[in-house]
């Protein structure tokens, strides 16, 4: 079978990427010949400099184009409270809410013994030599309500809890708009936990 | 909502590939920041690579990075058979089955009259020019089995039969595999009339 090499070094490209096998590579290759140039050449130096500008933040390790990230940066922000979050993803998440104001400590990942992921393969030194600054006064651990991201939580709250520091869990519950006939066992008995008076 | 710019642009560039939405994109574009640097350059040249080497073959109107592609100057296939497809990808299926072994053209599109497409926006006059070649004694017109697909084969064979060539179109009927149940009238109707004895 003959594809030109231009056409089969974009698809190969492209099935690099997760989540895309070979019908959509094809789909995606043979689509970008028929975009306008600008576009293609934007979606290729973002690509380069995606890779070539971006860093960790220098205090959080989330995800950023400077040495501090913006959210660090900002002068506004509250200091007294740092959001433990696994991914610069959830920071992106946690944004969109518009309801938090403190700053967040990005781990890049969760204690995984599976994977062979300890507290040193993730930021949490870093996190504790934040807690040494005495303007801190509340921890949320808004790891994922998963295995690994529960885990990490528990461990977090038994290493800062001896400082004397605030440290909080982000609510379990029922998902907004869901529906309580479908929710699973776990999730309903955590949202019966955690129920509030009105 | 802050984002780096450098991934800001990276996921406008990936939603303006078909298919990707927002949320498709971010995902792929935080992939980008934990791939290989050599991979992500790779995707990177081959999409301004394809774009800026790709072009349409002089002779089949296929994509191709020469002047002629390469089925065109391949000396062994055989010059009296020219199968019409509207794509370029049509070409890489018929390629797959490795049971062709005539000419291409393809007209990169069919006739639409509601999207304004007539036969002077498709390669047909390079297609008539190719059939004055006495060479050529059967054209297969394998367009897609939809409205403009069959609206464009019927116009080709009006157009070419006068010519006395063997003017051929792809059988209709159940794909392989397929359920008698569950097929459309249109699809076993076709079938039944295309019926061979065996």
């Amino acid at each position: 079978m003959y594809v030109p090499e231009p056409i089969s070094k974009l698809i190969e490209g492209f099935m690099r990427l997760p989540g895309i096998g070979p019908k959509t590579a094809q789909r995606l290759a043979f689509h970008v010949l028929v975009m306008e140039e600008e576009d293609v050449l934007d979606l290729a130096k973002a690509l380069a400099r995606a890779k070539r500008d971006l860093r960790q933040c220098r205090i959080c390790s989330n995800i950023t184009d400077q040495d501090v990230c913006n959210v660090c940066a900002d002068k506004n922000r509250d200091r007294s409270v740092i959001c433990v979050v696994q991914d610069p993803r959830d920071v992106i998440a946690m944004e969109r809410t518009k309801e938090y104001n403190g700053l967040y400590h990005v781990l890049n990942g969760a204690i995984s013994p599976i994977e062979g992921i300890g507290p040193d393969e993730l930021s949490i030194p870093q996190l504790l030599k934040r807690l040494e600054d005495e303007t801190v006064a509340e921890l949320i651990l808004a790891t994922n309500p998963n295995i690994e991201g529960e885990a990490t939580a528990m461990y977090l709250q038994r290493l800062v809890k001896p400082v004397g520091l605030k440290v909080t869990r982000i609510a379990h519950g029922l998902p907004v708009g869901g529906d309580l006939e479908y929710a699973d066992e776990v999730t309903l008995t955590k949202a019966l936990e955690g129920r509030r008076e009105l």
